[in-house]
């Protein structure tokens, strides 16, 4: 990358998305950013929520720098946000590694178990896996002119605080902010996962040919009423951190697998 | 779903995959899965291999019936792994509830830490988010021929003690066997997923028009010498079996992170 936007001595910081380049939230994320570091933005040409940790192995790619954001290299990816993660880290910064990965601000919560169906937080793990410190924004407001202002001080505190502190390696961390109301947010909780699912349900229709189709809708039903957890602290106006890990073992299930009758 | 293929007292096992309907790994499984219990499938109309746990948003979904496995009820669904979970349980059997979910036989491993770039195992992982007990399997040989003779009875082992002795509940398993050689398969051992990464690289390339585009390549890197690794079961010619989980939270950093200064 060239080092036009800043000087060197700033942190590094890559920015990525999950709803596109062109979404309000990553903009109000690279404005943030770039008080605090030099920023280098990789993101997806088109929106990809939902994609989960998808990458693109059937296709090719393609990746065009774009004049996007005041100051800022930019590049739109038609890959997913885990391919932008991959694309920024081997081909755009080569040899140079970034200090922090962030994704967002999504437009959207992705909370609990969500967090495996986010494109936002994939561009996280991703940045995890690949050895980066990495964090997930979302904002509980899936709106496209979604109201930011209030959690820009909170995301430029996390961020500052995760590079001066570090993420444990091997961890990305998914913040999920409360949407505005009245009631300025009361602070920042690091929490688990809720274990939380959604009740799926299937909106059949016809399409003018007479053949049907569906749409996927859910709720989402919270029966886990642990108060150390990130639907706990978001439906309290707290701010959630839950730091993720890419080891899905489940290692408390080894010793019941191993009582299995198979050799 | 009509109960023409069997008689009711057999388990109701449901059969889907990411290589897609039409993919000879997924005829060996129903195949096997015949023979313990009765079988629906519903799998992805085209190929969905990288989909990770993707899930369809922005857009409507397809599903078909089609005469595909002999004396079987079979859907194809245009959405992904998860996409096919959620219709199978939700559409398709509605009030009845499988006893297994199973997916697969993928073409090439999904082992370490490429369970989470899995549609194989996303459909597994889906199950298991949805109370349901799921096996994702998966052949160590990424060839559309793959030979997979040599692992029928170990699939059939497999699936039959899950029916019997139950999988804990929030644990999907991810199964990798080796491909086939002289030597027969030494038997199964549960693992944990090995530490290990893709290092990856890209392909640059010109198009006809002159505009460059990428192919995503890499290598894979395990540098996790431990033997109770899925990575060092198939290097050994065992069959490797990871319980997986869907709560990603790292316990293990949260007290790092309550550390910070972020109040």
């Amino acid at each position: 990358m060239t080092k036009s936007n800043d000087t060197p001595e700033k942190p590094l910081i890559l920015v990525s998305n999950d709803d596109g380049i062109t979404a309000p939230g990553i903009g109000f994320l690279v404005e943030v950013m770039k008080e605090i570091g030099r920023v280098i933005v990789v993101a997806p040409n088109s929106p990809q929520s939902g994609m989960g940790h998808a990458i693109t192995v059937g296709n090719s790619l393609r990746l065009d720098k774009v004049d996007m954001f005041d100051g800022v290299e930019a590049y739109e990816c038609s890959g997913t946000p885990a391919d932008c993660i991959k694309l920024a880290k081997h081909y755009v910064l080569k040899d140079e590694k970034p200090d922090l990965v962030v994704s967002g601000i999504n437009h959207g919560a992705n909370t609990s178990v969500s967090v495996l169906y986010s494109g936002t937080m994939s561009a996280a793990i991703e940045a995890a896996i690949e050895g980066l410190p990495a964090i997930g924004f979302s904002l509980c407001d899936f709106k496209h002119d979604a109201d930011f202002s209030h959690i820009i001080p909170l995301v430029k505190k996390i961020a500052s605080e995760a590079l001066t502190s570090g993420i444990p390696q091997g961890v990305a961390l998914n913040v999920n902010f409360p949407a505005i109301s009245e009631q300025p947010i009361k602070g920042i909780r690091v929490c688990r996962q809720a274990n939380a699912h959604w009740q799926e349900n299937f909106d059949q229709r016809e399409d003018p040919y007479g053949r049907k189709y569906f749409w996927l809708v859910g709720d989402f039903v919270n029966e886990d009423k642990g108060e150390d957890t990130d639907e706990w602290a978001l439906s309290q106006n707290y701010a959630s951190i839950v730091p993720c890990q890419f080891d899905l073992t489940a290692h408390h299930a080894l010793s019941k697998l191993n009582e299995w009758n198979l050799n």
